[in-house]
């Protein structure tokens, strides 16, 4: 599968879009942030450049795409007022792949600058943006051109399936579509070689385009060692498998699907950025999040701790997860699928809760480029 | 009005998006392409830079985004053919306006980076793409951080309308929606003075942006001094005017409305970039084209002679008029009245056509950034 050419959120702004749906990423982000904040004033004190240019990999579109820019301007207006120094000028280069809704990102950018003029005033220098379409496990940029990278919730998707799990001749992975529990060991040996090979990639790549004292936080979701976290992938393979059993898709093709995403453990990780060597690891932590808890209900966030699930959670759950699986999902499995699908998800979510740890290990790294 | 808002080409892939109707403005940008090879020739000998940022403004979507960075590409690559010289890497950056759709453009990139990859070969180095949207009546890139920028047919639109002609109180240019023979002085007075507040605001902003040894090709509609020639906003204003009389459209409505568009002589380009200063004029020329006559009419270009005109030729003119127009002409007027609209339009070509110049002075020029 080209996933370059089916990977991407829901676009535009309307009810399933991932713009309207995406603040369970919002809060990971933010549970990122004073890491983010850290890293970015140690780059900057350590370099003070006139022009700070930053990267943000994996941006997608809507709200969050413009939220790591928000965060590094606040953080670095602050540490220029303390520090009695001019702010520098700001670059930012939103990446995402060829079929990204850039559009919707780029038309909110005037009001962005509104904002942004209202709250700093004048004395705030101006703050440049450029939208880069393509693949991070791969070149984006000339060499020593940027200072800092970022990456959110983006990296635990591959560049493609392994090969051996697309084979339909010998399934290896039947009635799922991730990595489950019960899946062989070939599965992980082949998922983990795939993600080996393209996050090595992407750290030689980033490692090119770093200038000297750069510096990159990355965000992804991770596994735990024991793998008893379940995610949402594991959620819908039951409820493709049901499906299949049923005969609504067709189970050769459910065996022969896999997701083309993996979650390493930080030991995995760190086993990749030392031998591919351009990198010093300066920080990196799990922070586990409840991925039903965690989903915004409401418009305000809703964190209070529920025994059981209401059926608007799990309702909301589903529309969150359908922004980011669908366009994915419905290439392999036809869009006449998808409603009954994500219903039957929602159903899932409503039986496991409380029954089954439904979390992610989200790992969150500083590492800077190595002399 | 906000022409920020509302200027930009029609979006999309479908039959009446500019993206399927710009082979005239493909045609003017061919015209041109001899003076950016020369010029873009003599800035690679001159610097010899390992890597080449050169900055599109006003790239609009569809094929016509990519034409100069082809055209740029193959130019330095035989170049550097003939000095036995490594090839630089490309860095790309696409500007246009907010609400212009990257996302079309950014789709074509793979198809862009394989077909180069067939024509070039291994030996050719990397190409980096990014769009930056925004007004290029304003700073939209780091200081000196831009070797090249090229626009073409985008510098004759204005940031606005000038204010004494929207006065609804006192229209200047009744029955009208852009300077025509008729037009009192005041209304070419304050045309003028808007361009040169726009484009002084475009040279110092550039200036700034360019390298040191950096240089501009810019192509945009222009005017004789006897303002003889034709286009196409005085016959969409007859076309107007007239549906204003049989009470289609208010009279007062189209008295106070005037394209925030302006095509200069070329006296007054020299005049302003003179009096802005930054910049040496290396090269201005006129280039005269008929704007009928070169519009494609099938899938290759009809530049045959013809004394009268088809009427699929009237209507193919009026759909690439519309492909550029319409945005701005469906906020003011609605929607409602542009199929009329472009019927008439089309009518008054078939009627003008013989009778008055229907032509267009391209004006070309490359001007390099003083020391």
């Amino acid at each position: 599968m080209a996933v370059e050419q089916v990977l991407h959120m829901n676009g535009g702004e309307g009810d399933t879009s991932y713009a309207n749906n995406s603040t369970f990423q919002r809060m990971v982000m933010l549970t990122a942030k004073h890491i983010v904040e850290d890293s970015i004033m140690r780059l900057y004190c350590a370099n003070i450049p006139n022009c700070l240019i930053v990267a943000d990999l994996g941006c997608s579109s809507g709200p969050n795409a413009l939220l790591v820019a928000t965060n590094i301007i606040n953080t670095i207006d602050a540490l220029s007022q303390t520090m009695s120094h001019e702010p520098p000028v700001f670059q930012f280069f939103l990446n995402d792949l060829f079929g990204n809704d850039f559009n919707t990102t780029f038309k909110s950018l005037p009001d962005f600058h509104r904002r942004l003029q209202q709250d700093k005033g004048n004395k705030f220098g101006p703050c440049f943006f450029s939208g880069t379409p393509g693949s991070f496990y791969g070149r984006l940029f000339p060499n020593n051109s940027i200072h800092f990278f970022h990456s959110s919730f983006s990296l635990h998707w591959l560049s493609k399936t392994p090969d051996v799990l697309q084979d339909t001749e010998k399934p290896l992975n039947k009635g799922a579509i991730y990595l489950t529990r019960t899946s062989p060991p070939e599965v992980h040996k082949a998922y983990f070689a795939q993600f080996q090979h393209d996050f090595t990639l992407f750290l030689k790549s980033r490692s090119c385009e770093l200038l000297s004292g750069g510096a990159m936080v990355l965000t992804l979701i991770g596994r735990d060692e024991l793998n008893e976290l379940i995610n949402a992938w594991v959620v819908i393979g039951m409820a493709l498998n049901d499906m299949a059993a049923e005969e609504l898709i067709e189970q050769t093709k459910l065996d022969s699907f896999n997701i083309p995403s993996y979650c390493p453990t930080s030991n995995e990780i760190r086993q990749v950025i030392e031998e591919e060597g351009s990198f010093h690891v300066q920080r990196l932590e799990t922070i586990r999040t409840d991925w039903i808890k965690n989903i915004d209900v409401s418009d305000d966030y809703s964190l209070n701790n529920v025994d059981g699930i209401e059926d608007t959670r799990a309702e909301a759950v589903a529309k969150y997860i359908r922004a980011v699986a669908e366009p994915i999902l419905k290439s392999e499995f036809g869009e006449i699928i998808m409603d009954e699908l994500f219903i039957r998800f929602k159903n899932k979510i409503v039986q496991l809760y409380g029954v089954e740890k439904l979390e992610l290990a989200n790992l969150v790294m500083h590492i800077t480029k190595r002399t």
